[in-house]
């Protein structure tokens, strides 16, 4: 399975949504960036779009491939936004890997289309299983962990810096274990967590592109 | 060479400095590990200290330990701090390498005495040289980059999250390389840029203990 190949054909699938003059949600992470690379090579050739990143890394990204980037005070709407996930049913999808959820919500919610793009091996069969992210203020941390108790809560650790991550927000990335039967009720439950900023779970979206080696679904 | 035995020689001879009813300032890394520890056993034994840490990472090992912690806003002075070194030799520090430089800086530069401890293996013989780390505002980043393109200026990057790595500031770390021929100069020249927050040079500081495999010496 050739993973690169279906996220470029997921990528170029998403593109055929994208019309001159729109404001252009970017997400992030791997499949994006193809879909940004993608994007680059049609403003090129003459498309005209103002794109708003959402991470430091999406927006080193477009602005490499010559990309026009912003942010949300200067935009009215943001007409669609594309971005990734790291798992995916047709009700929802878990989001956060890479320590965007945040920002990446806020865009994806905030636009009036959000087409969601990812390969095969991201689909989930069944009921939504795994890691689930949070952004969660440092100082609510220890609480919103002990709140969370039977789902495995740890702070996210790399390398770079000693401690926790930090996210772009200066914030620190919750990972728990979840078993999600019901998506919607448990994204409004730990976002209602204070010191919970935002959380993985993401089930507003109007379609999911699915690419193959050959083309590309749909899986909603 | 046992490397974690000469942190411990370097931590016991730190020790030594700690009085009753001091305010500790705690700086960050494996060295002030190891002296985290052996101050959370006399503290067990019946000293009373109160430690203000230097970043996220020293305040969860200060607190698993057993050690009561504060910040700035809640103490009248720093008696001492406490602090280790990426390179050292008599006249100047690089520090940084965990991304906590800035906290370091503020923490060990208000303290009224700051001892460093390192193990042999930070010794740096004649001039410094190696990775001067920054810590600069993500807005600023470009422009201080600009500023010292002569010094192979790179944002560090990590795993755990997209992009580049996010201090526990919410700032970005700025990698530079340079041969520091006068260390107070240049320290004074980096925190001149603006945007940049602080810099891995240090030039103050009361007392450099190295530790070794059978006890310490001093540095300077």
């Amino acid at each position: 399975m050739d993973t690169n190949k279906e996220k470029i054909n997921a990528s170029k699938a998403a593109l055929e949504y994208i019309k001159d003059g729109m404001v252009v949600g970017l997400g992030s992470g791997t499949t994006v960036h193809e879909f940004i690379k993608l994007l680059a090579e049609k403003v090129k050739e003459g498309l005209h779009v103002i794109c708003v990143p959402t991470s430091y890394n999406s927006r080193m990204s477009a602005i490499q491939n010559g990309l026009l980037v912003t942010d949300t005070d200067a935009v009215d709407t943001i007409d669609i936004a594309v971005d990734g996930a790291d798992k995916a049913n047709g009700i929802a999808l878990l989001k956060g890997g890479g320590g965007a959820l945040t920002r990446e919500k806020i865009i994806d919610y905030n636009a009036k289309e959000f087409v969601v793009i990812i390969d095969e091996s991201k689909i989930c069969k069944g009921v939504l299983e795994g890691k689930v992210n949070m952004e969660v203020l440092s100082f609510a941390a220890p609480l919103v962990m002990k709140e969370l108790k039977d789902y495995n809560p740890k702070l996210r650790v790399g390398t770079g810096k000693l401690g926790p991550v930090v996210s772009d927000n200066g914030n620190f990335i919750l990972e728990c274990d979840m078993r999600i039967e019901n998506p919607k009720e448990m994204e409004k439950y730990l976002k209602s967590i204070p010191g919970v900023i935002e959380n993985g779970i993401f089930t507003k979206f109007s379609t999911i592109i699915v690419g193959t080696e050959e083309g590309y679904y749909r899986l909603v």
